[in-house]
C-alpha cells in the first residue's frame, strides 16, 4: 500500500483533519525530536473505537504502528521510520469522571499530567506522582512508561497508581478492565503487562488512577550533606519523623550542583556551600507556618548531628522555584557539556555510597576531559547520570562499564523509570535475565504477531 | 507412571524424607482441608534448583503440580486430585537477608508471614501487610494470591510489596528478577504475571519484599456509626488528619457485629450499642499516650459531628484482643449458620452505601430463615460476605444476583483478595472481560502448554 491508499483509509475513520503528513505534521509539532515524526504520517483518533478500527486495518495490512503521547520519552520509545504510522493519543484527551468521594479519576489515554493534577486539586486531591514534563506528558504515556518521578518513595510509581485499563491490542479487539478498586483479583492482572510495554503490546486508551490527599501547603529546603550516607540518614530519618510529611527527597551529587547552580544562578544558590552531596526535600502540611518551623527544626537537629553542613529554606514561591530550577532544568548539562550520554539507573539505598565512589572513581580514570553528573530521586535510589566532555564524546562503552559494575548484585536496575525504547536496547539483551528475555519475546508473539506496534523498541 | 513411580524419581531429587504418601501425609497435615491432600503424594524440595528439578520431570510426563503455601486459601486454589503432585514450599523457609537501610527482605517462599513480620520488627519495620492467618500463611501463598489484608490502604497489597521475584516455569526453567528497588523498568514486568496467577504459570521461590517503617504503639477503637456512609466519612476523615496514622480499619455490619459479640463475648462487646454500621480503628504512633489521646480526641468530634454514635477505645491488650477477636475469628458465622455461601467483593467507597442497601434489601427478600453478613476491609471497599441459614442452604444462584448486582457497573471486582482458585471460576467465566479471558488462555498456553500447573484453577 502507498502512503496516500493508507492515509485515505485512514481518513475513512477518523475524519479528514484526523490525518496530517510529512511537512504539515513538521509544522504542527515544530518541538519535537525529528526522529519522532519520520514516518511522515500521523493519525488522531478521538475514540477509542477509532483506535481498534486503525489498528484492526493495520494488523490486516501489516503497517507498523507507533504510539504518541506527549513525546517527552527519554529512550527513543516514539522513534519513527518511513512506512510507519504514527497513532496520536492527543485526541483523546477527556477527564470522563472524578470521584472525590473514591478519589478516583477515570481518564483517556491523552490527558496530560498537569490537566489531571488541576483537577485533582479542585478536590483537595493529587495524582500522587509529579515529573518535570507535567505539561506535555500525557497519563497514556506514563502507563506506556511506568513513569516514577519526585513522589515514588511516597506514593508508588505509575504502575501503583493504575487500577483499571483499557487496552486496543494489536488486532483491534478491545480489553476492558475499568476496575476501580484496588483490590481485584480476577485472573492474570494482564494490565500489568501494558503498564510498562511502551506501547509494543497494545495502545493504552482509557484508565482508572488512584489519587490521593493532598496538603495546600508545602516547606522546601536546599540542604548539603558531607556525603551520600548522610543524605540517606537524614531522608530516612525525616520518613519516620511523624510531624514531617515529606514528598521530595531529590538528589544532587557535588558536580551536578555545581555546575547548574553556576549556570543557572541566581548567585545565592551559585553561593551554596560546597558540599558532595544536596538534597532539595520538600514537604507538605495543611498550615504552612508548621510547614516551615517543623522543616527547620528538623534540620537543625540534623546539623548537629552532623548529617547536614548547611540548609536554606524557601522563604517565597521565587525561591523555591530558584532551587528547584536547579533540579529540573537538567538541559543544563548538555549545553555546557554538548558530549554526553545520558544513563537512568536505580540503586539500593544501601549501596548508594559505594556505588557513588566506585563511579567518580572511574570518571577520574576516563581523563581530566570528562566530567559525571549524577542527580535524580534520592528516595528510590534512583540516579540520573551523565558522562559528559566539554569538546569530544567519552567512550560509551567505558561509561556503561562504569556505570553497571557491580550493579545487578547489588540488587539495583540498569533501567529505572525512562524505560528501554530504542536506546537501552543493548543494556536490556546483556543486562537482563536470558529466561526472562525468551518469556518477554513469548508475550510479544502472542499479542502481536505480526509485529505491527512500536517495532524495533523494547524486546520487538 | 504409576505413583511408586513417581514417588521414587522425586525422592531422588530431594531425598527419601522430602516425599509423603497418602496416609502419612494426611498424618502430617491434620488440620488441612481434606480436598487439598487428596493427590495423595507431597514433595517438598529445600532448594529452587529442586524445584526446577521437579517441574522438569513432571513436566516431561505430564504429571500435574498443585503448588502448597500455608494452605490457607479460601478459594480452594490448593485443591489436589489422585494423580496430581502436591509441590510444598515448606521447606524453602529461611530470611536470606534483611536490609534496615533499605527495608527490603530477601526470603524463600516457604517463610511464613509472621515469621517475616518478627523479623521485620527487630529493626523497626513492618510487612506493611497483615492478615488473619498470618501463623501459617506463606509469602509464596501471599504472593500467588496478591493477597490484601487489613493494611492494603496504607501500604497496599501484596503486588505492591514485591520488588524482586524468582520464579520456576512448567519447563523447570527459573527467571531470576531479583531486583531490590522500587523503580525498575527493564521490559515487560514479567513477574506481575505470577503475582496473582495462583501457581498456574509457575512456582514463586524467593522473592524481595519491601518492608516499611513502623512505629511501637497502637490505639484500637471500636466505633458504632448511624450508616456506613458515616463510617465511610470517618474513615477519609482520619486519613486526611495528619496527627493520625491510622494503620486499620475494619467494618463490619450490623448483623455480623451483633451475631459475632453475642457469640465471642465478652459481655461489654455483647453489650455495645445497636447501629447500622461498625468500625474497628487502630492507629499507630511512636508514642501510646499519644496515640490514644489523638484517636480520642478525633472520635469525640465525630460523635459531634454525628458520624459516630458510640466507641469504645481498648484500655489494654487485652481489650485490645476481645475486640479483634470479633473481627478476625469470622468462622463464627459458619459455627452459628453452617449452610453459608461466602463471596469477597470490592465495592469502590462512593457506591457502599448503595451496594449495602441493595443487599440488604435482597436479603430480606430471600425469606426470613436466610441472613446476611457482611464485614471487611473499609479501606480497600473489600467485603467479606456471608449469605447463610441456620437449617438450610439458600440459594446460591440467587445469592449471586443480589451480591453481583450492578458491581461491575458501580466499578467494583467480583474477587477482592481470596482470588479464584476452584470456587470462582464461574464468576470469572460470566463476568470476566470476554478480550482478556482470551488473553489469560493464550498467556496460559504459551507458559505452560501441557497444562501441568495446578490445574483446573483460574483460567487452566
Amino acid at each position: 500500500m502507498t502512503r496516500d491508499d493508507i492515509a485515505r483509509h485512514l481518513r475513512s475513520i477518523v475524519g479528514p483533519n484526523g490525518v496530517k503528513e510529512a511537512d504539515a505534521l513538521r509544522l504542527v509539532h515544530p518541538g519535537s525530536d525529528a526522529r519522532n515524526l519520520d514516518a511522515g504520517l500521523m493519525v488522531t483518533p478521538a475514540t477509542t473505537q477509532q483506535v481498534a478500527d486503525i489498528l484492526r486495518f493495520c494488523n490486516d495490512h501489516r503497517i507498523a504502528v507507533v504510539p504518541h503521547g506527549g513525546r517527552t520519552g527519554l529512550a527513543g520509545g516514539a522513534v519513527s521510520s518511513e512506512g510507519e504510522v504514527i497513532l496520536s493519543l492527543a485526541g483523546l484527551n477527556r477527564i470522563e469522571s472524578l470521584s472525590a468521594s473514591a478519589a478516583t479519576a477515570i481518564v483517556e489515554a491523552g490527558v496530560t499530567l498537569h490537566t489531571l493534577q488541576e483537577a485533582a486539586a479542585k478536590e483537595g486531591l493529587s495524582t500522587g506522582i509529579d515529573i518535570a514534563s507535567r505539561g506535555s506528558a500525557t497519563i497514556g504515556g506514563m502507563i506506556a512508561t511506568n513513569a516514577g518521578g519526585m513522589e515514588a518513595f511516597r506514593h508508588g510509581v505509575m504502575r501503583q497508581r493504575i487500577l483499571g485499563l483499557e487496552v486496543v491490542l494489536a488486532d483491534g479487539s478491545i480489553m476492558r478492565d475499568m476496575s476501580e478498586v484496588s483490590k481485584c483479583n480476577e485472573g492474570y492482572d494482564l494490565k500489568q503487562l501494558f503498564i510498562g510495554a511502551e506501547g509494543t503490546l497494545g495502545v493504552v486508551t482509557r484508565a482508572v488512577v488512584k489519587l490521593t490527599a493532598a496538603d495546600a501547603f508545602t516547606a522546601t529546603a536546599l540542604v548539603a550533606c558531607p556525603s551520600a550516607t548522610d543524605a540517606v540518614t537524614l531522608f530516612q530519618a525525616l520518613q519516620r519523623d511523624r510531624g514531617i510529611h515529606l514528598l521530595r527527597a531529590e538528589f544532587m551529587a557535588h558536580d551536578y550542583f555545581h555546575l547548574a547552580s553556576q549556570s543557572l544562578g541566581p548567585a545565592s544558590l551559585a553561593a551554596f556551600t560546597q558540599a558532595p552531596a544536596y538534597l532539595i526535600l520538600e514537604t507538605d502540611d495543611p498550615d504552612q507556618p508548621t510547614a516551615r518551623s517543623r522543616l527547620e527544626e528538623a534540620l537543625g537537629l540534623a546539623i548537629e548531628r552532623g548529617q547536614v553542613v548547611d540548609a536554606i529554606i524557601a522563604q517565597s514561591e521565587k525561591e523555591r522555584n530558584a532551587i528547584w530550577n536547579i533540579r529540573e532544568d537538567s538541559s543544563v548539562i548538555d549545553r555546557n557539556c554538548p558530549y554526553c550520554h545520558w544513563f537512568d539507573i536505580s540503586v539500593p539505598l544501601g549501596a548508594l555510597e559505594t556505588w557513588l565512589q566506585q563511579f567518580n572513581g572511574g570518571i577520574a580514570a576516563l581523563g581530566s576531559e570528562f566530567r559525571g553528573f549524577a542527580f535524580g530521586h534520592l528516595g528510590d535510589g534512583n540516579l540520573h547520570i551523565g558522562v559528559a566532555g566539554e569538546t569530544a564524546w567519552p567512550d560509551k562503552e567505558r561509561a556503561k562499564a562504569i556505570i553497571y559494575a557491580n550493579l545487578r548484585k547489588m540488587g539495583g536496575s540498569f533501567s529505572a523509570e525512562h524505560g528501554i525504547g530504542l536506546e537501552k536496547r543493548p543494556e536490556l539483551i546483556s543486562e537482563g535475565d536470558p529466561v526472562k528475555l525468551n518469556l518477554m519475546r513469548m508475550v510479544k508473539q502472542a499479542l502481536d504477531p505480526h509485529g505491527i506496534m512500536n517495532p524495533g523498541k523494547v524486546i520487538g
